[in-house]
């Protein structure tokens, strides 16, 4: 980590200054310039405050040197992680095709949904038990209900599943469930983060709506720190001031943590675009641009023809895709 | 809620879709037009998916006629709500002055800001004691013993106290607190808000760094729809891509909610910019555009002269602050 | 173009509001609801001024049920406009490779640069002689003598040739130029925008950074007014508040545009991703997502290898990633 | 200017570099620490292009120690500027008060409300004859004839009169016009800013939706640069996700920009916040927050009674704003 003191700064207060770092245990060494003294800050600089460090009045500018997290960090883990998850592995050039329904309404539904996506390519079944909704007065999801339907579809199909959780007191309900997704909203619930830390769970850590990646790798960070390092990244749009498609797609986050982490990135258009028609492409252009994984809303609802339109696509649709998908991915090879 | 259908829309997708909203209680009243065909939709629309009916593929647009929001709205209840935390009161023309330092560090340091910020006429005292932070490795606070230093300064002052949770499994801690806050990070965990909603204590509830308005109030209806109604919302910056400053903060949110809204408005100048040169004219500003309540960082160490430039307040600076606030409060009166 | 009243909106209000437009020679047709009342607005509401109209107080919301652009418009022009500029084809499945230096330093350089990106696939040549630059104490580029040596290039190797224009008192010097090029900061420069509408040129048309898609197309729809149709419409990345890469590039803009209107979209993601280890998966994601070409920067130096991480490519770089384009290209035709 | 650089660098690049460095007439400082090396750049940095510079694949990340703007820059001039347009002062404790219409529609309409503001204690007329507007089909204002227009209404007044130029060419129209104004979407119409900088005539730069406040000082620097000095700056508001308000007006920016210039800063709420209920508690924050000066819509259209609840306030509205807004300067003075 490196200060940048401002001009004008007193001999006195800079003394002061390297005071209070070696006070935290760290070596500080002095480059005084003509115009400006820099410190070197050499230790465990993870723990200094760099936020606090900045707003003093003395200090034009701090900079890490080196990132602030380590378990997920490529420099020491040089290797792509592979991420397993029943017969499936995702990452270090593992792909997988996650898909299924946005909730869980019934059984009925979430055995047909996961029958059709079976067969038409998908690795892992997703749906919805517990739904974080923005209105206390919108269904929340079957909850209990749903994650046992879901395993029953499990059942029947072979597919691992995934689900979100959004409480730590729910953990016990989802011992069965193969990959467990923390939401955007919760990105930053660190609570949460360590308490699944502490199982060997996979965990599905999306993106929050307005969090750099940074923050993002400091999150799976926090589950890493506790022991637990099945983590796959998913990006899943930015809130941005474009208000066509529900959130900003930011396809270079795969680019970005390929080169800053070892974890798997998986995309999902369905949320961050909002509208079917652009899921196909997006998740095309996702595949393209180096993505381990793509998550797709798929839905199975032959009596109501008017939910073609919406943010899933119907199994046809997603079996088109799906064979895009993988010839995209042999091209590029 | 008003729907409007796509040129080009047949009278069987119509019908199929008046059936689908009928199925869900509402009555709909069909105005046909030349060039469009517009849905009125009549009952609790608060249970209705926009997104999910705006994304058919059969729908221009949807809006709602009225707020999604019901117990926070200002038309059903028209005067100002009024917190009361012990002595003080927030909203409804009383003004609230939050001070304190950022972390509870020691019973010396809390008491001593504590007395100092209330001989300036600070009302409330604030200090951190579950720290939310981007890094696992960083400081987290001093957690159960923060909270027995600020029950120490509460009982040497009399000040009441406002302090962070971050998780409902700490709730107990939380008994001789005055005012619970929800960090800006938490403001749509959804379960940590309907377990708030099921005390009695007055909440503060942060706005989320990438949240709207209208979100900010759902949250607020997620805590009143299980019962407790003692709610102060806060504005404490949101995300841009401005980076002079840590975040921007939204001073309209301060007139926008009083038009919205009975609760009172709180705005946190210190943690929106970053800087204590710029959190004196921000605080002021607030006061004169009708804030029911400030809260500014401020600490107290003498022996760190260094820290005088960060982003908190030295006791005389916030004087001096206090002053002006109550200056511009009452001209504007 | 639909306004809905809101409630406890007087007849006298309505009746008011109703004369107003009908003064503007629109027809409105009244739907009075048990809850709210509909305006809806038949004529020509472009010139309608929805900001004021939404802005008037006894008005809830107004929603245009036709876009506001008609000549940039999909619906009025269901096929794909195909712009031509000398032999190569741009749009309507033709897709056109665009390399070159970020500015023209030299005619020695541009020759070269032109000579390897045309032995590599590139089927035109891009290179800034006028730089809009953010310090006015920056390099500005060559200007004039910049444009000399582009046209050198061009008759070295027959590529046609785009560059940028920043003021309409240079657009004679632009006489040789195959394609003009309005950057991202002039996208609202809206007399600039009728001036180019006053030729017959091709143009290139960069989003703004801070502009919404219906702006864009606000943007060409400002040249097609004046009688210019030959607009190709280019995604560079907007602004958010992600900090690792330079903007965030918004791949979705390629199927929404698709969406929206016939013109071609090439995308930048040089300028977007400011990195050039990101911009090969950008490129390739792009082509993936369907746009109709890519512009690329490649610099051909060999004295200076630190240049090889920046902005730029390699030609060899270049090489790679054309081929990798064109491969996604075939197999997604 | 300082640049770290990655560790691994090896002595050959890290000598290329400065090689590269010194060619640019800059000296260079080398700091070998253990875990980074660091260059110290000293001379004219301004010249430096810092983009690419960060761009390169060994710099770790480069730092600005000095501010690239110089003529505007606080440091170079640390007494406040004032600007002189006729009878009135703007800055160093020089409040002006800005008022008037959107646009000029007719010379009765823009008399009728140059005489009331005036009465209710505005210094300056604003009122647009070119008006930028994102729909070519949209009303482009009177333009020269709502300059006409204008000049009757500083003759009927005697108050000066800014308003918005669009176009180099049509400088000669503005030589009675006492403040230009160079709107949003012109802050970075470079040539523009140049060609003002020939002028003596003061100027009113607005903030673009999507610039940072350096960037706002760079475009002052690019008019000061020419030999202008008399600058206005003025906050109008910047593009987020909130869209309760048409922009989210960033009050900081007073004081942030009081920190680093010498020049004054104006605020306008109206355009800003799009909504007249808004703009009061705006306004007197931004007085509260020490702007020097404040710009807002005025209408005077008894006969349009509907207008009463859009972006503009009626003169009786301003008469109260005024009232509030020096009671808040007086205060705190």
């Amino acid at each position: 980590m490196i200060a940048i003191l401002k001009r004008g700064t007193t001999p006195e207060q800079t003394e002061h200054l390297i005071q209070w770092l070696k006070h935290m245990d760290l070596d500080v060494h002095v480059s005084e310039g003509k115009e400006f003294t820099i410190l070197g800050l050499v230790g465990d600089t993870t723990r200094v405050d760099m936020e606090l460090l900045n707003s003093l009045e003395i200090v034009e500018n701090v900079r890490r040197v080196s990132e602030p997290f380590k378990q997920a960090n490529r420099k020491f883990h040089p290797n792509d992680s592979v991420i397993s998850c029943a017969n499936v592995k995702i990452g270090g050039g593992n792909f997988a095709m996650i898909a299924g329904p946005c909730s869980v309404e019934s059984e009925k539904q979430i055995v047909d949904v996961a029958t059709s996506v079976k067969a038409y390519g998908a690795d892992i079944l997703r749906g919805g038990a517990f739904k974080p909704r923005t209105s206390p007065y919108a269904f929340q999801g079957l909850k209990d209900a749903g994650i046992q339907m879901l395993l029953k579809a499990k059942e029947a199909t072979g597919l691992p599943i995934i689900t979100e959780i959004m409480n730590v007191r729910s953990l016990d309900l989802f011992e069965d469930v193969d990959i467990i997704q923390v939401g955007a909203r919760n990105m930053q619930n660190f609570d949460l983060l360590q308490e699944l830390g502490k199982t060997k769970k996979p965990i599905l850590l999306k993106r929050g709506l307005a969090n750099t990646l940074q923050e993002l790798l400091m999150s799976a960070e926090y589950i890493m720190s506790e022991g637990n390092e099945n983590i796959i990244l998913c990006e899943r749009g930015i809130r941005t001031y474009e208000n066509y498609t529900r959130n900003t797609l930011d396809l270079s986050a795969i680019p970005v943590l390929h080169e800053l982490t070892h974890l798997p990135v998986v995309v999902d258009p369905s949320h961050a675009t909002g509208r079917a028609s652009l899921v196909p492409s997006m998740a095309v252009a996702a595949a393209a641009a180096g993505a381990d994984g793509i998550m797709v809303e798929v839905h199975n609802n032959p009596s109501c023809a008017l939910c073609d339109g919406a943010q899933s696509l119907t199994p046809d649709q997603f079996k088109t895709l799906n064979q895009q998908v993988q010839k995209v991915r042999e091209v590029l090879r």
